[in-house]
């Protein structure tokens, strides 16, 4: 885009979840229609947007209807299928972040190696294809190690450590798919970075070099993805100080909500005014914030939460509060 | 309501301007879903919004229709017909506020009376309802004095000052409506407080004698009206620092836009906690605040804006930029 989206355009995006309600939610306050596509009949993005499309995320007329809408396409998860944004790029829709983006955090090799290929560091990691292959590669890295599926997976699913170099074949089995084999990380705790664009934030209690540190790896892996738009990068810290990245998503991102509360401007603005090709918001922090994730039934004390001083309570509109399920979440404000 | 409103409640709104808009955002974050009744096909509010209704706001199918969604009705503008609130009532609609809030801000003899009968003082007035009655007034009250019709009219629309006595009957035969007569108000200055049921804040800069003051002020009125949400109070400060009461507004007001970046909880949010019987809000200041109106083309600025280092930028979505409308507002932060 050679200039920013004037107010009145539209932002298309693909998920209806709490992460697209959020993003409408900043569109608004900017003064941007929304139009989101879902599968969902009544999500939770779509009760705060202009315009909703009902339909699977391939689905070829509706993906040709949100890009005659949308003046740029984002999204609020990083599984989207790669033939949707070419169908996307095929009907000549701007879609922010780009291919590569997607493509690099859908794959943990491709992601791993693509971090890696920017000078950053990553456990020790090994594809694996076979039960031998498995064999093999823990004969190499050594146990514990940690053997995941290359794509989807998260929180723990898809995912099984080997304890015992004999046990590398029947895990490989159990997963059922290609996989990376994974070094353990002697990490003491784990950090995460939101970058936009090539500017970052911390809030966390860090000390000046490890801030800078974070925030120069953040800065290469934006540049390497010729990246638009908020992302999150999360990190290993070593006892030594030293910083490994676990992962990277391409997307506005749980340990940003905290700087809906705590900042001037929050990563779902920063997000869509990076889509859009705004200048970028300042992110002074005004306080300093603990975000706190409301699961299942944890939702149930909203009005506990909501007369506590010095909370913020978000709420994501979701019908049914099955276990572990994301409902919500509370910023715990302080003073700086 | 014995209880407070559930996530997943719908308050319903008449009115889809941009103060319907900000309410709905400060609803969807509070997990509230929101209806929406306007005559307005393409309505600010209506794009953020799970329901609209597009109708008059004293159509019986389109009332009957919002009431049987919602679980409260609250309304962003004070000259929502008496009807509607009674067709409302007789639907069994919880609205809030309540009828004789609306009663009293939309006759500004009325406005003024009640006023005075919780002990807060205006400047003098009188209602006239013929050229002679205004003569008879400008008698009394001495010149100069303000000549406003009883009802509607706002922002220097409906008024005429008279400054010789002989002018008193045309003045009245100009506006062709029942009046009211004012004394001026020698004020140095003009300081709003944004109430919340018993609570309220202020942002100026005053004295805390001023403050406790305008606190007192608001809170007779608030309990005068046995009232629920936010109420605006526009109060005129005299040089010898007595405090009259220009108008009150029974809704979310312009002098409170500030608390959208400037306070943990904005009047939005605190309306809507208000009228859904939820706990309040913590108001505490983050920053010191100032809010400047984007009036017709200077929204032009947009990008200028969006891109000043401690502006928060705050636009309506409204698609036509007519001279002096409302398109938006900025927030200028700077450190308490």
């Amino acid at each position: 885009m050679a200039f920013a989206l004037p107010p009145g355009s539209t932002i298309g995006i693909l998920g209806g979840g709490q992460l697209g309600r959020m993003l409408a939610l900043a569109a608004a306050r900017l003064g941007l229609d929304v139009a989101i596509l879902t599968p969902d009949e009544d999500s939770p993005a779509s009760r705060v947007a202009k315009t909703t499309f009902v339909a699977p995320y391939d689905d070829p007329d509706a993906l040709a209807a949100l890009a005659k809408v949308s003046d740029v396409v984002t999204f609020e998860f990083e599984n989207v299928p790669a033939r949707v944004v070419e169908i996307l790029a095929g009907l000549g829709a701007v879609v922010a972040p780009g291919a590569k983006a997607l493509a690099v955090a859908q794959d943990r090799v491709d992601e791993k190696s693509f971090i890696n290929s920017v000078g950053v560091s990553t456990v020790g990691f090994e594809g694996v294809n076979s039960a031998i292959e498995c064999e093999v590669a823990v004969a190499r890295i050594g146990v514990p190690a940690l053997l995941k599926t290359r794509r989807d997976g998260y929180d723990g699913k898809g995912q099984r450590w080997i304890r015992d170099a004999k046990d590398a074949a029947a895990a490989f089995e159990a997963l059922g798919a290609p996989c990376i084999l994974e070094a353990p990380a002697p990490f003491v705790r784990e950090l995460s970075v939101n970058g936009v664009r090539r500017r970052t934030r911390a809030p966390a209690a860090v000390s000046p070099e490890t801030e800078e540190a974070a925030q120069d790896i953040a800065g290469c892996i934006l540049e390497g993805l010729d990246y638009v738009g908020v992302l999150a990068v999360e990190l290993f810290e070593l006892e030594n100080g030293d910083l490994l990245v676990n992962e990277i998503a391409p997307r506005v991102h749980n340990t940003g909500h905290w700087t809906q509360d705590g900042c001037l401007t929050d990563q779902f603005e920063q997000h869509i005014r990076a889509v859009a090709g705004w200048p970028l918001g300042p992110t002074t922090a005004l306080a300093r914030t603990e975000m706190t994730n409301l699961l299942g039934s944890e939702v149930d004390a909203w009005t506990l939460l909501a007369g506590e001083p010095g909370v913020c309570i978000h709420l994501y509109g979701k019908r049914h509060a099955a276990p572990g399920r994301k409902m919500g979440h509370v910023n715990r404000l302080t003073s700086l």
